[in-house]
């Protein structure tokens, strides 16, 4: 047996409540190297003494399931409870070489009866404290995202364009200062569509008074840009948006602010005696921006996003800027009911401000969604303190490199899939957000070569997996586009209802219809013999399904709850089949 | 080689700031299996455009060194520096076979340039946030504890002596419920004792008003037990320790309350009609104390300490009991200037309120020690936001399974030591509180057979490694006593300079001068060819230090700066050498 695989770590993705009486436990073993897992335990107070006057350890023996198989390591799984709310347990693990070997708090142990009496060796979960357990919001797991850029989703309103705006073309390829009156207006003429079209969840990039057409460089976080609307208008919108089921998200810029907020300018133009020059991270007065980006690798003047000069780092340890973040995040959440914050550049703000970003939000809405911008393994995030879940670009990305670029193996990818979901608590897994393109990406289409099969064939496959998926706008037009700026053309209207929308519809409608076995259901993925890429997800129905990447026509038998290129027992090139039952 | 031993886990004791301009890297391998391992890293956003229009990471790349041996993994460090406060990093490991792969957050990768560019797979520390650096008090890395069991230290003041107290004799084997008049002003009047054997920490176990006699079992917390004396007599204590340059912990019982306590006394009378109903957990009303212990597996009413009918479960979730016990907590140390606390059963009370509980200390004075009584591995308390540092049975119970039992060799303990500081940030490690015995164990000297020697070299063990070593009271006596109560026998003041006293002082010397070096050196333990165990530390000073377990004479060359069964060039049974330069 490699013991040097063997890995569990206490009170952490391993070992977590998932309800207030359940206990879930995950071993790591080394891949293919394991038969048998069982763990032993019981209270650890609970000691029998024998007519010897010796006490020993009363515990109970289970079996543990292999739950998924990664890269270079099995999983191992068991769900447990405790009478008294607490718990001491170890692992037996059987080799496949048929070694035996007990794996404790201490470390690995010959196994015997003597040394199960050892209990310190046993790990603890000293008390099940439910106030403790990592909460993540349901309704997130039954949700289908739908992302809107709002310069380009729809002009509702031509009194508020801009000067210089340009004719909504959706085949254009828009220039990085370009403006095209989209507006909230236009989301709220449309929210009919995107009800017809089944998402229930709006995720708004940001929508507050900002310079740029994508708003990332916000000058007044308490203030909607007037060519988007006013406060009046939004208000109207979310509540049309609940009334229609769906909740509202909106994006919030905390790691930097823009170079024309109030705050930077008073910088700028008084220095060190401005009342704002600790909100920033300056490292030398008067500060001039540094526009020359050749030169950022010298001494910047003060910290930015990347090197973007026009975009200052906040000084999220000052208490002043807590509190006026907070404002912020408050606000919007009590004046104007909105479900969700989506924390842009999330990973580069401190976590002590994100502490407490968590706790004044779910203060005032227990199930308010918290949604970290982090593009890898994000464990230091989602421990129930500061995000719900995380944009998912670890795993979708992972998923994308088989499918659309076979950058690796459906094996391979079936393996890191599974080594991602067992990163987090099942809990966090589920709230997770997956997209495969966003306003920071080329879009889904021009990344699959503009195979459209194959760009839904990949869409379907978020749509089985756990985590809520998210449609970027104009996916459903069947719109393409290549990174920043052409990613974000004018929504294509004309596509309305066409064949894409009724495709994307469909998954939405399936999801949606089994929204509770593939938003909280458990997850298997493999690889048939055949090459098919298998999902099992298991809950109140059995959702099964298939996705060929071989290139080649595979036989499959059974009736298709949904499919594509699935005809006469045969599954076609980037087709797909989903049976649920 | 081993990939499915390969780890690191990003922000954690894996990847931490160690001060503010400083991150350090862990990465774990199979053990024997890995010949080198080297770190690739650079700021995330400094791509360098070519002449062909196409950008590329520009990294950095710096060898790790083989910091520890484990059970079954090596361990690899490394310390970097990031200019812009923000890294991404990964590893490019070569085993002993000659295999060479990434090791990256998506996972393992073949080595190639063109997968060095991958930087999704890098690992990333998103920005160096100082605020969220995890810090431990300094001074603590410069303490030698003793640990002070009131009742049984010294008696000071015969006034106050409870009835029925008996006659101060070591040679007693103490009862359950026994009192012999131990008090504060017998600990006031041996601080000059204190003083010349070098002690510079007092741990008193509990101090407040309580039943019992060891007073785990709090009746009011804001009252020290009238039969150990009263407010007065602690302030001038503190204020004499202090002026002695001691300083002081408390032991705060806030799982539990004593029977007696008003609030539990007001739930038996009023039942779910007490407003301190909702303090305890209780199961069902009204309540009457179960003291069968026989029964304990059935339905207990309320919830307790282990199966303990007279120590009632607090429900620190509740704001009033939070509210309550951060008065105390607080109270202890503006109005008396105390320096740490002792968190009795810290592990049982829930993490919710040991955060609120360590911001409040933390305010008033911050470099405030925070100790949580937990016996088993406690990553889940160590990452700076509940505790500083826990007693460390789990070190020092695997050492004394081999310096006193040898359950296991030599090469098991140093090996298992290893993994056990792998387990935490280096400056955890460094306020870990090292007991070898405790008022919770037998002593030290009956747990060696009385074999004083072999006492004396465990406790020399642990006063050269890395975390604050503590003295239960009487050890410098050579006092012997078995499992609680034997272990709380009234001090032997007759030894008090005798031979022990005389080479324990050596040993508290001998720390305390090198102080900086064994508080915050280097750490590499091994076992030498000759069957000696090896302690390297190095700092200011390098120390280095020899044990002998074998049973026999073991030649060793070199001066001591201080020795036990050493002479000629021979290190006899039981002895050590410690050697500073």
């Amino acid at each position: 047996m490699i013991t040097s695989a063997l890995q569990h770590r206490p009170e952490s993705e391993d070992c977590f409540l998932y309800d207030a009486d359940h206990l879930r436990l995950r071993l790591h073993t080394a891949k293919n190297d394991v038969a048998a897992v069982t763990v032993i335990f019981g209270d650890p107070y609970w000691m029998i003494t024998g007519a010897d006057g010796r006490s020993t350890f009363k515990y109970t023996t289970t079996k543990m399931v292999r739950i998924g198989e990664g890269e270079t390591q099995d999983y191992w799984g068991v769900t447990l409870t405790a009478p008294y709310h607490r718990l001491q347990y170890q692992f037996v693990i059987t080799g496949v070489d048929g070694a035996i070997t007990l794996l404790g708090d201490r470390g690995l142990r010959e196994d015997s009866e003597m040394m199960r009496q050892e209990t310190a060796n046993y790990f603890r979960v000293p008390y099940l404290h439910e106030s403790d357990m990592v909460r993540t919001p349901d309704w997130v797991k039954q949700t289908v995202w739908y992302q809107i850029f709002p310069e380009r989703f729809a002009n509702g309103d031509t009194s508020n364009d801009p000067v210089g705006t340009k004719t909504w073309r959706p085949e254009d390829h828009p220039g990085r200062e370009d403006f095209y009156g989209g507006d909230l207006q236009g989301v709220l003429d449309h929210l009919d569509d995107l009800q017809s079209l089944g998402v229930n969840g709006l995720y708004f990039c940001p929508i507050f008074a900002a310079s740029s057409n994508h708003k990332y460089d916000t000058i007044d976080y308490l203030e909607i840009d007037p060519a988007f609307g006013d406060k009046a208008l939004f208000a109207r919108l979310v509540t049309a948006a609940h009334k229609r089921g769906m909740k509202v998200m909106l994006d919030a810029v905390f790691n930097h602010m823009g170079y024309e907020s109030m705050q930077w300018q008073d910088v700028l133009e008084k220095g060190a005696q401005s009342r704002f020059a600790d909100w920033f991270h300056i490292n030398q007065f008067p500060v001039a921006p540094f526009n020359d980006p050749t030169k950022g690798e010298g001494e910047p003047q003060y910290e930015t996003f990347a090197f973007e000069s026009h975009m200052p780092k906040l000084n999220t340890d000052n208490p002043q800027v807590q509190d006026y973040l907070l404002t912020v995040a408050k606000y919007w959440i009590e004046e104007f009911d909105i479900d969700a914050w989506r924390l842009d550049v999330a990973n580069e703000v401190d976590h002590g401000f994100w502490r407490r970003f968590y706790a004044a939000v779910k203060a005032i809405k227990p199930d308010f969604y918290v949604l970290g911008e982090v593009w890898h393994s994000s464990q230091p995030w989602l421990n129930g303190d500061q995000f719900s879940g995380v944009m998912n670009y670890a795993y979708t990305e992972l998923l994308m490199d088989h499918f659309l670029t076979h950058k690796q193996t459906a094996k391979q990818m079936v393996a890191r899939l599974t080594d991602q979901l067992m990163l987090y608590r099942d809990q966090v897994n589920q709230v997770m957000l997956n997209m495969l393109d966003s306003h920071d990406t080329a879009r889904l289409l021009t990344l699959a070569g503009d195979n459209e099969a194959l760009a839904l064939q990949t869409l379907a496959f978020i749509f089985t997996q756990t985590g809520a998926p998210c449609i970027y706008y104009g996916t459903e037009m069947g719109m393409d586009g290549g990174n920043d700026p052409d990613d974000r053309r004018p929504m294509d209207w004309s596509k309305l209802g066409g064949q894409t929308w009724q495709a994307v519809a469909a998954l939405i409608k399936l999801r949606r219809k089994y929204a509770r076995t593939l938003g909280q259901g458990s997850t298997k993925l493999s690889v048939t013999k055949h090459g098919l890429i298998a999902v099992s997800r298991k809950g109140d129905h059995n959702v099964t399904a298939y996705f060929n990447t071989t290139g080649q026509p595979v036989s499959l038998n059974g009736e298709a709850t949904l499919a594509q290129n699935y005809r006469d027992g045969q599954l076609g090139p980037n087709g797909f089949v989903i049976k649920a039952d």
